[in-house]
């Protein structure tokens, strides 16, 4: 289930104290900031680094927020993956398989559990969930979505859907759906998630 | 919407002292023992009170927990309003509309809200979220399940919607769906959940 898992092959190249100031300064600008008010300008100023030196490390600020929270898959590939209008499968289908791909791994779901118990005790770290949620799943899920009206309504009841899903299957672990194999979750969920796309509202 | 919570008229009657000091004991063992784990006689014990003055004051171990969690509203009331045969509206419909009476009012959702935090950050809190969701709610609504296949794992996948709802809605607060109207949003999700109910597993 680790397709949508980026390598994890440790070390990265160049001077790692350099490196490692930008990241904590993404942090802390980040989450003084959100993910829509923070700049690589800024972050770069935190760091008392060069700007070009943080696009040259990290290329975007989506990168860096990625590195900074240490998140080990691509946004864009599952956003993408969700969207993919020429797929067998139905969105449905294809949003619980990708879910199941990020949640089912202990290494892929750490990050962002850890970025949904912050913003469950703090607005700041809900603002940078919010936002990062926004920009980098949603913006992206919601081209599938264009045709749909209220799409966006839509895909986010889709996802709220999969984070529940996620508390329960992974975090607080309510049985039986806790236990019950991936195909079997599949089977159930998919179709009632494609409800959302092809379903009229009442 | 506040069918669902019960009056906030402050003082209890009795000593104030004594029943504080069981509530405190309550939250202890609950918390070490878990749901199913914790018993009267061992709050009683922690208490140095009688346990027949546990019964006399709180009548049952549920109402026990409710009171030492300060959870407004009553889950046996919540389970029968779902798991009404005899309403007119669907299941879909009146789990939504139920979970709006809680969640859309703040002091409503503020002890569930404090359980969910807290079983995120420890197994012990999953544990007891687990044992009372199960026990309290989740075993009174699958009486409505029984004839349908799969009902527990139906049953669950509904209610993990709900809470992932919760989450996006009230606590992240992505939009469009923090904002849009309650009605929009039964209009929107009731026969979604209703699928989980009246739909083949594939």
């Amino acid at each position: 289930m680790g397709k949508v898992l980026k390598g994890r092959s440790g070390r990265r190249r160049g001077a790692p104290d350099t490196k490692g100031e930008i990241l904590a300064a993404a942090r802390a600008v980040f989450g003084e900031r959100g993910y829509d008010g923070a700049t690589m300008r800024a972050i770069a100023a935190a760091a008392f680094v060069d700007p070009a030196l943080v696009h040259h490390y990290f290329g975007s600020k989506e990168k860096l927020f990625l590195a900074a929270m240490e998140i080990p898959w691509d946004p864009s590939v599952i956003a993408d993956a969700i969207a993919d209008h020429t797929a067998d499968a139905g969105i449905g289908e294809r949003a619980i398989r990708t879910f199941i791909g990020v949640w089912g791994d202990p290494v892929g779901r750490a990050p962002i559990l850890a970025l949904l118990r912050s913003a469950m005790q703090h607005e700041a770290a809900a603002r940078l969930l919010r936002q990062f949620v926004t920009r980098a799943i949603l913006g992206r899920v919601l081209a599938a979505f264009q045709d749909v009206p209220n799409g966006a309504l839509r895909a986010e009841a889709m996802v709220s859907h999969l984070i529940g899903l996620a508390i329960v299957r992974y975090v607080v672990k309510l049985e039986p759906i806790a236990s019950v194999p991936d195909e079997e979750l599949v089977a159930l969920v998919a179709p009632v998630l494609q409800q959302y796309y092809d379903g009229a509202l009442e």
